[in-house]
């Protein structure tokens, strides 16, 4: 078997099979096919496309190229959670705490994540002392003992998609529906998951832009969960205009908890129990969604989700005193209004826009080493469908420099579209696939 | 400009503009695009194609990637003859004195060439003293003096296409018409010709296998030389056998004399005068090719062609004892024949097979630094449609090395297809385009 060979195959519109997708997987990781060879086949790849058995090939020629983590002592019903990524996105803060609390563990490796704001982990970190580079004995006794852990990513999971990562970003071969698929399942499936929920956003603030595209990956990402015996349902959520009213690390951090603290706004509420109830269901918690929808509900109600939260944040060293007052976070010194110049219906709040700004204020990273602002971002008060009347507050910019915070103001001010007719409110989940 | 836009525009089947090719071509040359960038842009054209537009704009900007060289001192019907490459082709030694003999100024620079024998520079080589390695002003000056030189690639033509072409080697990416077609005329451009005669070999032998490639592949040439400004014919001539009756280097170098002495074979003769009336007619010598024809064979015949032979060689510092007595080149120790075991007709002589045989008796080279041996290589007897009685010499296997030669004799032996019904000679002109 020779790489030339394989990607003449693709290239020529051929089907790979299982054993040379895994050669090339083997020899890139190692660096015997080089960088250009990779180049040259995964344009291939991208212009004329993979099977749904050559794309779970792939996924699990990746998703074995590094640690893979075992969770069989949990049992065989362990759900992962993951999000495409989306911008105000809280849902693994908010979700995991709630199921853990109805008995199903939640043994979770989060990333950082490059990008408008921090990952799961950073956020996590805006809670004093709380320890996200704990030890992988640390992290299953903890799932053991307490039904939950949420920790750093500190093995090497799936070196291979990283390195594909990173050259498809060089050469113009991100958005590729098999390519992304494989890239987010070759990591779930090396973090230990026998099941899989994926929230797939779609829209301005998202990586997928339209539903077709969305419904393609989802499609794409099922397909490879069921020929690699992972259980997988996506839920496919509007990403038009950031995803509840906090954009930032302890500013989303508060809002989690605040949702916790069963103040949750429809919005959340609406994705948090869809999101929940499947994977509840794959769990092995119940078929019937509604009434997984109810314990839900019932969880956080009776505070038996924020309990979770709490012990979880105790055990991994976190200051839950913060939790308990969320008033106790560091603020952003500047806290901005940005007041609405006219009266009427908020159109769209464009999520990329609103993401941009935050991440401009310092929320997010651009490369690996920078390092975040905890405090800034965007708070906001009306969204899409919303009236209000001139003078009325939009949003606040939240920033540590008063000359950077007020020219966000300004830039927010023309994200918020406003019309004389009344504006439906948008719709959250738009598939379940 | 960048060349991520740039991938993806190919990437989705969208036209370069000349723009953005010399942006890539100037980039991949100067190393600010890398080698990964450029496979996957590569790889993007093999598949997705290219325009003539874009095709002629790749080849102007490969073509201006190093040296040009400028013959414009010759007038505007610079004429250059370039072979595509098959077996026991020694058409460029015999064309150039006969048309340089009839007025048409011959500048050429020739390679090396690796593979199955060597290029024109090593057949005259096999000539002791000629000098391949001469100054641009010896071959200037040799061109204005006596209407030719022959000399090797000193210059520095066309390196982004050297770049591009050991690129495409690696990633699967040879076989592209368009990547082809700007390939050779990038350097044939760069080597300052107005006009260009391609002899574009097709069959077994060559690089194209079948008629429609090699038509598509002089189509595109031909287009490329309109859009540049050099008008440009391909004659397309048969490869499934060896062209003529020597393969290898100086048996190569004595088939040419021979040939120039007015022992043309019919094969090699009917190839010479389409080529050669071609050429004459891009000088402007003439457009009627039978008359063209004409005035070839009789400079053939009155041995003006020779004789141009003899001063190029003496010019240059060959030894022309050798020219006037070919029996003077040294010959290899064992001449072995290779003998007819049945009767019958030769149905096909595999020129790839007989190319191949040569190369492993050490007539060609694998890598550029490897040593070729002159003397080595196959001299043909029987060609396809000759009638032969067991017993009867076939061919005879040139060798320095006893039990190599032996092998090969059998190998050669095998390469002979002989039937009971009487086979049609071969064409050796297949079209003009």
């Amino acid at each position: 078997m020779n790489i030339l060979d394989i990607i003449a195959k693709k290239r020529d519109k051929k089907e790979l099979s299982k054993e040379e997708i895994d050669f090339f997987i083997k020899e890139y990781t190692a660096g015997t096919v080089t960088d250009y060879q990779a180049a040259a086949l995964v344009m291939a790849i991208f212009i004329n496309g993979m099977t749904d058995e050559e794309t779970t090939n792939l996924t699990l020629a990746m998703a074995n190229s590094g640690d893979v983590l075992d969770l069989s002592k949990f049992g065989t019903n362990v759900v992962d959670k993951h999000s495409t990524g989306g911008v105000g996105d809280k849902v693994t803060l908010i979700i995991t705490p709630i199921i853990a609390s109805l008995g199903v563990p939640v043994a979770k490796m989060s990333g950082r994540g490059l990008g408008f704001t921090g990952g799961t982990v950073d956020k996590l970190e805006s809670i004093p002392g709380y320890n996200t580079g704990i030890t992988i004995e640390e992290f299953m006794k903890n799932v053991e003992e307490i039904g939950i852990s949420v920790m750093g990513q500190t093995l090497n999971l799936a070196p291979a998609d990283k390195k594909l990562y990173a050259l498809r970003d060089t050469i113009s071969a991100v958005e590729s529906i098999p390519l992304i698929a494989s890239s987010i399942m070759s990591k779930k499936i090396a973090a230990g998951a026998n099941k899989i929920v994926l929230e797939v956003m779609c829209g301005k603030g998202a990586f997928m832009k339209t539903k077709e595209d969305a419904t393609l990956l989802s499609e794409k990402m099922s397909a490879i969960g069921k020929l690699a015996g992972k259980e997988t349902v996506c839920v496919i959520t509007a990403m038009d205009e950031p995803l509840g009213y906090a954009v930032g690390n302890s500013l989303e951090m508060i809002e989690a908890i605040e949702c916790l603290q069963n103040k949750m706004k429809p919005d959340v509420k609406e994705v948090i129990l869809e999101i929940g109830a499947y994977i509840l269901k794959l769990a092995g918690k119940g078929d019937n969604l509604e009434e997984n929808k109810a314990r839900i509900l019932e969880n956080i109600e009776n505070g038996k989700a924020y309990n979770k939260f709490i012990e979880l944040i105790a055990r991994q060293g976190g200051d839950i005193e913060y939790v308990k007052d969320t008033n106790k976070f560091e603020k952003a010194e500047y806290i901005l209004p940005v007041v609405a110049n006219k009266e009427g219906y908020i159109k769209s709040l464009d999520a990329e826009k609103v993401g941009r700004i935050s991440g401009s204020l310092g929320a997010g990273r651009i490369r690996k080493e920078d390092k975040i602002d905890m405090a800034v971002g965007v708070t906001i008060e009306k969204k899409t469908g919303d009236y209000v009347t001139a003078g009325e507050t939009l949003a606040y910019i939240h920033a540590n420099n008063e000359e950077l915070g007020n020219e966000k103001v300004q830039e927010l001010l023309e994200v918020y579209e406003i019309v004389d007719e009344p504006v439906e409110k948008t719709k959250h989940i738009l598939g379940i696939i």
